[in-house]
């Protein structure tokens, strides 16, 4: 063979090996910042609960990461991609199935990461929506209790929705999008948290005859500390569900991302100063959130203008929801339905308003198909759960405990000497 | 055409996509870990106020971060980067100019980096610049003037001088050089921070009779985590200003960025210890600041020992600035006259001094003209704006409300329970 | 020459450029990832501590990053990489030595990263070894005799033994194995550790006639972040200790790090809940880190099974050796003896039982002697440069200065007001 075409053929397998390296690593970046919003929830949910229950959360916190990460492993990745057809759900068998020597072969996924690339990108996802359910169940819940809930939670729940539309199941068969997971992350956490909260009742002392009592956080700047850790870990959340390092629209995801959540904040500003007539740090907190959970369905593909108002719209509902799920006495201790169920589902909808995936009146059909098919598998998946948890293991600490707090009762320590 | 010569020209073009993508991938992090400086400023600055106005701090850094990207999304970018020929400025046009579909092309910037990339990561620049003014100003500023201030600062001054040098702007044909911004950011934000301690005055019992009383700040654990979180953005702030991942470049970049501020570390231990007989944390951690401040103007090129003595004297200058300032009634909460300005001049001077840019005494001449005319600007506009805010809005909180806390007055809301 | 070999030439060189961007980009974001463990180790050992002794914990810690990266730009790097033959140790000169202007050049590590990334990643894993001594010395230790004993140790010790491995070394040569250093990094640190706070004595009030008494952290929000800080720096840790991004390699360290520190959090909450009956925060915190440490020196060539074994043991161990400590009345605020000393030599032995390196027994042996000479040379050399300190400059602060804590004496400062 001639001397041109042997370096030729060499050139093009490096240039394609070059590209392979490049979208892998940014890939493994993604899954490192996604594994900072753990530490973001941890941070935040701890800032919104009492002093007396710091321990407690983070200590779930801790172990839902822990549990999450091998339980994913386990059996939740293979629920979710099972790369096998299946109905309305399919499963490839337990732990990692490719030949181990296999793992970095260049024919996976086009070339664009290797075999546990993605798995470990999956997987720091898949722990976050029973993050999600422990801010809304905080102050009140057992401890062993819930993380059984979380077990069986991101174990089966979780990766069976996610098979319906990212595992190339029925949804998105169907032609539901969730680029991110508005719906198949946010909302389905967000599910979680609203049956727990029912199920469990609010706080003491959090609904009385004199009205509603306000139960302020312990420290507003790890809390907020939790909301910057949130918004950095979304440009992996977002950035990566690009699943490649594609430039253009990498780089358009950040745009989006980041100006949604600046509208949410604004949003959130204006919408309670009126309600409020103040200027309410934990609702800015709570409008950035809105404003990225908002945009993460169509972070790929939507116009600027268009992330702007999906972000500032997600913001203007957080202190709206915020006051109706207090009058309906459905207590939230750190706003998880408003954040992530409510501007999830808004979110998910806004695919069909905002998106430039040449989406028509049938792509609004499937979106609501899809947060309605989502929701009602969640939301009783969920309430099933924790009402079998609730009348065997039992579900709330006694009222002596929560008085006391968490912390001293289920951990014999304070968060603070 | 031959077979060789269609796989040689694909492999060229594969090759040239694969370099595309690792620097676009490169600055994309850059933008992520230039984003965690704000909360960098945030935890540094609550950590060094008092307890009582910890959460208007936080409020307003949370407000700028959105601020400050939605305004350079509208109008900053095209100020700084017209695009077009103008004087002293020029503007492009409002909002993002490209046609959307063409925002990923290789064309852009030389095939370093997405239309996408460009504008977010400027944009992540954007707001440091009022980050550091909030500082300065804290304590006493009422809270929707200091973001009426934000709003014109950092959508007109900030890239009207911006675009003097970045903007290939009459600056940048003087010859003068700033590589990441000693004095395009840092000193631009300093110079607004001088402005609005001058205007607003001491806080009340800082500067008696019987003396300057230290009012310390009420969490050195989050002033600490501040500074390790802007040193860690840094590496973005620096490293991306070579607008590229050229290996030789970055790496460099990273060498000079952190032993400069290793060296700011130990020149401001030295001193303090030296003028106050004490191993002061607060003088530790702004002599690192101040050593990053002080590189970022000839990080990319500095012979090693050119970044350490930068950052060893702008270390050693920070308790000197910091009593000079004291001693002039200049109060200034958090010290961010003396990092960012003070500073921010010594570097943009070093780049004379110590930069392999085969410089001479008229890159001294260049240096000191950039430096005079941008303090001149910068400082007039905000001197002049905080002044006619201050004779409309008013621009300090009351004595009772100061006396009080900002926290309970304009956030009925107090930062820990 | 005809054009087709031209192109087919320019287009390789071209995509091994490519490759060398991208793999370079890597391991500088590995490096960026590095240094936020010094942020991790700052607030874990700051919340173990308790709230008189916040201040000099934070001051040492930066004091540490400082000197550990100037003097490894000094010595530390030529030490342990000399590049010239050598046996027991051996110096390639003072300062980076390569000519500036070839820092870039792709010749340099076959390309996959520049000569100053490698520098600077390198100088960011040195300081991490006095940090682990930091948080075992800490309430009890003198300020100045601790930074002369850092100095030292990090750029004599640390190199030292890292020469014997990772610059091909006698213990390289033995076929002893430690990825990316339990033993090295870690152990090396821990038996500094143990010196320290052998030669120190337990802190006042901790043994006592009837007694163990636990003197709890101060603050469990901030270790919960160190050890999240920690996790999060982990990845770059062990990934960037692949020295490329190769795609297979790095991914599969991510994997084998991640499930291994969940395991590690496991196995410690099982084996604390027997023990002490108790679901004990600080003990899940440390069993993660337990975990990563046990993985680290074989995170790129063991199964995940391995990986799940080798944590859960790792963390499995932390609860006994606290205990064994503490019976042995060798008082260790942060358990640093336990998580990096035990676990270190745990991990560099589980190499030969569960690694895919094709070792047999000779591997058990080399991985034994390297343990033992590693442990002797280290440990020998802190004791007696502790206690030639301590009969020259003392070690201890006094017992007024104790009681009254270390920040009110030796900095003049409180954490909190």
């Amino acid at each position: 063979m001639e001397e041109s075409l042997i370096i030729a053929r060499e050139a093009l397998a490096a240039a394609n090996e070059a590209k392979y390296i490049a979208n892998n690593t940014w890939m493994l970046v993604a899954t490192v910042l996604v594994f900072m919003m753990h530490l973001g929830f941890a941070t935040l949910e701890s800032g919104f609960v009492q002093k007396k229950n710091v321990v407690n959360i983070l200590f779930k916190n801790v172990m839902i990461v822990s549990i999450g990460l091998l339980s994913y492993y386990l059996v939740g990745f293979n629920l979710m991609y099972p790369g096998v057809e299946g109905g309305v759900f399919a499963f490839g068998g337990f732990g990692l199935s490719l030949p181990e020597g296999s793992a970095g072969l260049i024919d996976y996924a086009d070339g664009r990461y290797a075999y546990y690339t993605d798995f470990i990108f999956q997987g720091m996802f898949a722990a976050t929506c029973c993050t999600i359910v422990s801010g809304a169940v905080a102050e009140r819940i057992k401890l062993i209790p819930f993380l059984v809930f979380s077990l069986f939670f991101v174990t089966f729940a979780y990766p069976i929705t996610g098979y319906w539309k990212w595992g190339q199941g029925w949804l998105d068969a169907l032609g539901f999008y969730d680029f991110a997971g508005s719906t198949l992350v946010h909302s389905v956490g967000g599910w979680g948290a609203l049956a727990g909260a029912i199920l469990l009742g609010p706080r003491i002392g959090k609904y009385t005859n004199k009205g509603i009592k306000a139960i302020p956080g312990h420290s507003m700047p790890m809390a907020t500390i939790g909301v910057f850790l949130l918004w950095f870990g979304w440009f992996g959340f977002n950035g990566g569900s690009v699943l490649s390092a594609d430039p253009g629209l990498v780089s358009l995801v950040f745009v989006t991302t980041s100006l949604a959540a600046a509208a949410g904040c604004i949003g959130s500003i204006i919408v309670s100063k009126v309600m409020f007539n103040s200027f309410d740090l934990s609702m800015a907190l709570n409008g950035i959130l809105g404003g990225l959970v908002g945009i993460t369905a169509s972070a790929d593909g939507v116009s600027i203008w268009g992330a702007l108002v999906i972000g500032l719209i997600a913001g203007g509902i957080i202190p709206v929801s915020v006051t109706i799920f207090d009058k309906l006495k459905i207590d939230d201790p750190v706003g998880a339905t408003s954040v992530h169920l409510v501007c999830g589902i808004w979110g998910t909808l806004a695919v069909a308003l905002f998106g430039n995936y040449g989406q028509d009146i049938g792509t609004l059909k499937a979106q609501l198909i899809g947060i309605v098919a989502i929701g009602a598998f969640t939301f009783s998946f969920a309430f099933i759960l924790f009402y079998l948890i609730k009348i065997s293991l039992g579900l709330r600490v006694g009222r002596h405990e929560e008085v006391k707090g968490l912390d001293r009762e289920e951990h014999q320590a304070m968060a603070y000497t």
